[in-house]
């Protein structure tokens, strides 16, 4: 696999972030980009241990500056690479509560997070996965994680949902854009609890083997994606646990 | 029908707000609320002439504080009355550009004109609606106006389809929320062009006769939401002229 | 309203064909098509008492020679009459069974009676409904009842969605052929329990009031559907209880 | 890779069915159906020269009987094979006309050979699926093809809409039936033409490269569906080429 390209990943904390970093590192250099660096010191470390290439860039994807920073840090440190993949799987907090217990705040914590975010993300990485499509190994992409409440507004979730539609429509605005000129862009609705420490005690789906998402599971399919030939692109997929309702 | 229920339109321009403004006042006093005078005054002239009842407000539908003044001011100009139904017709800006073209700006003018403006309105009516549910003549409503890219991200409509696509969120976790609790809340994806002054120019649907949605049509679908029996309650419409693609 | 003009109603037994009898018959003479006589002859009798005119006949919809034959009946009852609305609200037998239980028979109740009882009568009235096309008081009409598992297969339900998805499939369809040509095609997804006698020692929505659908309710909506202007037509709406969880 | 499972493809003529037991005989003995035996007999020919396995059983997947013979074939060519993988790609005939125009038989050959012959082949794999749940290299499943049909009904595709949707409202009962048992049930949405010797003379996507869909392309994402984790199984995806407008 060629040494010239690499893969950026934010929100490479635990879970889907972290396995996709190790999944992608195993054809690419990768940037791991989350907020704190409690969040991907550990999985560059591993990465770079097993004789793969990570770098891990403190950054607030909310923040046009912050983003930018961090690819200038990126364009020293993996000089003359070109970028193969670029995966946005920034979480923003939530509020599970009554709309009328919600502020303005709530909406915006949402819509930042995941809308502006991604629109930053993706102003960025879009030139960069254009100019790889004549010599990328595989048709330059841009994946987005999104969940349950992408394609489903549920009581209590609204922010949520709120957020998570605009990303998700940005992402299909995207692909009719940047589909034609060789960029792929792709949807996955992550529809369950996935399995990370910090949902080690929730019990879901009557607690069965395999309830929860492995995220190494998530990780082989944006892999999957990511490797699609440009005359069968895939813009959406479902990811859920065999025993998950929907 | 009761005197002592009243309707408010928020963006109550010329179009759907207009149109909606008149169907209701048949029924409730009304209250437009739009950002310029000039939006609202002849449809209030009008129907106060006609013997109706209306009230204009300018108000910021995005601003908190525009939205509490303009609810103190209903109080004051109409006591002791109660919240019927309450239509969110705001319009947020629009860029047609290419994704790379677009700022950040452009991006939160769409989520700050549907989500926030929304978000806001829906904090502010769904109260009043709540109180209004034991004796309204029909159910309590909240009316939302979606668009075509409530439902589908189309290439060089990424910002207002995020805009859209939270709006239709809120609408379905409202929905699921308020429902139970005997508000209707209800969402229409107008998918077409409305025949408006502003748009007298456009040729769509190759000129066809009745190829621009009449706005008094969409009215009198809204009253028809409004009217629906709680047993029956429509959550999303779509409203098309007959020629129009899909 | 021009007593020139006529409605159809196929699967007119009580519930949604009832209620849609009787609320088109404010306007038009109706024609009320069901299997067995005992489906129709009370609506039939307390139409004709009370002022209005209808008739039934008995009619296999799956069966095209039964159909051509009502479609004969009518022309000699309602001589010079042309068709303003069609309703298609034929029910299929619907076997709530474990997939590996069911029988390739019971597959194809579903799409017999769905699917092929459809394309037979939407064949039998579209050429009907686009002779009125120049001077129906309102865009003449073609509706559909669907139901919840038109949208969505669930488990144990294969058949029933099986048949349900085609039937919305060919309502589509012809919406986007026909529309164009000035007939309004619209299906409704009705998705929860009617309240009618069959059902009521069902409990369902935990029993709350109104926590099955009113019939009259579904016809109000059947009935606004029929008299949008053509600028503005609904293909698709869902009509549920306000306390049904979706 | 255990050699005592096999994958069965029905419907394995050039493009997809070819394709999908050239990429599933690298891993198991493959067993192809389909009417005639110009359709697989060349792809039998090619894996078994290459050192694979295959058979191939002329079969009418529409007939109980005909399917009922082909399974009695494969258990005595293959003794003691267990089932990994069912792959139902069958074809139905279908009118490109006006609605008009079609007779009930236009329907019926779409209806019985996607809904039927699905069924058909659903019923006779998925208890052997069921069987291999414990063993099986990966979680057994069960591939079905749909195309752009299988969600939109456009105008003079009333039809082919009625069968792709019934086939699709199956495979979405399945996977929530047999999912929690360990079947993996999914649905491609192929949107677009592919590119095999009848289309060669088609013009798409104004002559682009890869404008026509690589059939191996589709036969490596059904083989990464196939080798999902039970604990994130996609339900749905689409394909599509880069160029497609959707």
């Amino acid at each position: 696999m060629s040494s010239k390209f690499f893969a950026v990943i934010v929100g490479a904390g635990p879970g889907t972030g972290r396995a996709t970093a190790l999944r992608f590192a195993k054809a690419y250099p990768v940037v791991l980009l989350a907020r704190r660096p409690e969040s991907y010191q550990d999985t560059v470390a591993e990465i770079n241990k097993a004789g793969g290439k990570a770098i891990g860039i403190s950054t607030d994807a909310t923040d046009q500056k912050s983003v930018d920073s961090a690819f200038e840090t990126i364009k020293k440190e993996l000089p003359g690479h070109k970028l193969a993949a670029a995966v946005f799987n920034a979480a923003a907090g939530f509020a599970r509560k009554s709309f009328l217990e919600l502020t303005v705040e709530d909406l915006n914590t949402s819509l930042t997070g995941n809308a502006q975010g991604f629109f930053i993300f993706a102003q960025k990485t879009l030139p960069l996965l254009l100019e790889s499509v004549p010599d990328s190994p595989h048709p330059p992409t841009l994946l987005i994680t999104g969940a349950t409440a992408s394609v489903r507004g549920s009581a209590l979730f609204s922010t949520m949902a709120a957020g998570k539609f605009a990303l998700r429509a940005l992402g299909q605005s995207l692909a009719r854009e940047f589909g034609p000129r060789g960029v792929h862009v792709a949807h996955a609705i992550i529809d369950g609890v996935i399995d990370i420490p910090r949902t080690s005690a929730y019990v879901v789906n009557n607690g069965a083997e395999d309830g929860k998402i492995n995220a190494d599971s998530i990780a082989e399919s944006y892999w999957n994606l990511h490797t699609q030939h440009r005359s069968g692109f895939t813009q959406e997929i479902d990811l859920r646990p065999y025993v998950e309702k929907f």
